[in-house]
């Protein structure tokens, strides 16, 4: 798959940047006053608005030693929710097409899937039965299809896949719809040295796949649902293999206990789109440290899909209130970004 | 607790010593060659001999871009495991006796215990009925005995037990039982800009606690056998609650099974001292990079404790027969280790 080349220049850029803001930092700049974006921009495809000078706003304040809100880079931690808050979610979770190019494929080999549900409404194209199942159901779907497995033979599968398989709707490649504006923020995160996780209910396996040449997160950063493994010495040639028992589904509450388990600190900053996340906010905001709430708000039904509090994908209601009553940041996707698709800076 | 002194000069010293190590590569070292350790050692403790130069050479192999075993920094993790590892196990787990002092204060608010084992052992002393119980048992014990409180307060009670409870055989501070030898280790293979995890059977709660501050070794880089957790938004001051029930078992195949689900990555250094950390040394030499598998080998029965092939805790003989065929380094703590415990050099 192709990693797009904003991140390279973006990377570079935005710790020229860094350095930059530093330097002014130390002439005497006011506490609180935005650093100026006018040589370089390190979110160009956010449009000026209230959210880009909140998000500046927040990095400089946490960054500048002399602030009353500094953090020590040790505690820089940033979670990132991914399906709907760093690509696309619709018309359906991305891993439940792979799951289904995957059962399709794998059916000669399974004559009793023909009149086994979740399997019988893959192979009837019945896309209404399956998306009922919701998360924990394309979960399940996607261990049985591949209990068995090694790991690293999974990884292989989903490179391939993730090479080729495109969008129903938007007619490109899955990886081509991830939103340029998050990868920006991303990386302006890791240039003031914050430790940027993805924490998803996608599955694990499946997200390491696809996610450190995507993102640039490497493996250990990404958090997700797993199903159960074990060891195979597999006769001096180890192998961790899949099984199709569920572990642990990183999702709602499961987000700061997982967060907990492998991170064991508190996120300062955290980024999601749907009540899912609304857990791992509140763990969030609940640090002593400064931090900062962000909802991606799907606004744009043009360039990308809008849809809130009556999605059965990405439900954002109890969210959206908690985060309009709190005062966290809700991105409106519409209006806040220039651009959302990296492809669309090439047309 | 204490961090002892000796880390911070070391991290300047290696580091000095890593740069220097480059430039010499640079002019043209041939491959192979020992570093000259004669100005600044990066393992002071450690007695001259074939093991200390079998770990330098390695590490300056994979660090030479020169070098067809150069090993990129993304791929530079290394495991080691911690009871016996990096600090004594002797004459049990220290956390067993943490566990003890525990249930002992708690046992007024459970008068259940006095007949329910394995507490009744515990408020008994039986020290052999719960030494039988093993790992297991012990974090059984654990569990059971703090179900219901946070973790946050949790790491609290322990912290203030490290601070004074003392080892009764070697009658000091059970923190100051770490092996110094192991810790210039850590530090040496830091400096080179591997990314160091403790991977061990005790409980990670009471890992975290401990081990930041002691070993220089941050949270997300801790892994353990765990419990399982609960979320409980706690009238907006969430926090994480203890549960009874046992999550994961992080010894034996648990070991490489949890660094596939929280690193993603093979390491490429593993360091074991029991049977326990068999598969996570297979797991590692596996691995298509040079990897590096070691041994800790308790022969020193004045200085630490000498036990092996027989021994209920950390026992060593499966390990010990695959690491002699196999040639993985096999450290010898009588004769390699000039020093064991840093408080021997106050004497």
């Amino acid at each position: 798959m192709k990693k797009y080349n904003i991140i390279n220049w973006f990377v570079v850029a935005v710790l020229f940047f860094s350095v930059a803001g530093c330097t002014t930092n130390n002439k005497g700049k006011a506490k609180g006053q935005t650093t100026s974006t006018a040589t370089i921009d390190p979110l160009p495809s956010w449009n000026e608005s209230k959210n880009k000078t909140d998000i500046i706003n927040y990095l400089v304040a946490v960054t500048d030693k002399n602030s009353p809100d500094f953090i020590p880079v040790k505690d820089r931690i940033a979670t990132f929710d991914n399906d709907g808050t760093i690509w696309s979610e619709q018309p359906a979770y991305f891993q439940l097409f792979f799951a289904i190019d995957e059962i399709k494929a794998l059916a000669p080999q399974h004559p009793e899937w023909k009149n086994t549900q979740p399997f019988k409404a893959v192979l009837d194209n019945d896309m209404k039965t399956i998306a009922q199942s919701g998360e924990r159901g394309l979960l399940k779907l996607v261990m049985v299809s591949h209990a068995g497995m090694s790991t690293r033979k999974f990884k292989s599968i989903v490179k391939i896949w993730a090479d080729t398989a495109k969008n129903p709707t938007k007619h490109v490649l899955f990886t081509a719809l991830v939103y340029k504006p998050m990868l920006e923020l991303l990386i302006y995160l890791q240039a003031n040295h914050f430790k940027t996780y993805i924490v998803s209910g996608g599955g694990l396996d499946f997200m390491r796949a696809i996610i450190p040449e995507l993102y640039g997160i490497p493996p250990e950063q990404i958090i997700g649902s797993t199903g159960k493994t074990a060891y195979d010495y597999n006769n001096g040639d180890p192998v961790i293999i899949k099984l199709a028992q569920l572990d642990f589904i990183d999702d709602k509450d499961g987000k700061p206990i997982n967060i907990n388990k492998i991170i064991g600190k508190k996120p300062v900053f955290c980024a999601g789109n749907s009540d899912g996340d609304l857990a791992m906010m509140q763990w969030t905001a609940s640090n002593n440290l400064k931090s900062f709430m962000l909802y991606v708000h799907h606004t744009d039904s043009i360039r990308e899909w809008a849809y809130d509090r009556n999605s059965h994908i990405g439900r954002l209601d109890k969210g959206l209130d908690e985060a309009r009553e709190k005062g966290w940041t809700v991105i409106d996707m519409k209006n806040d970004w220039k651009v959302i698709y990296p492809f669309e800076l090439e047309k």
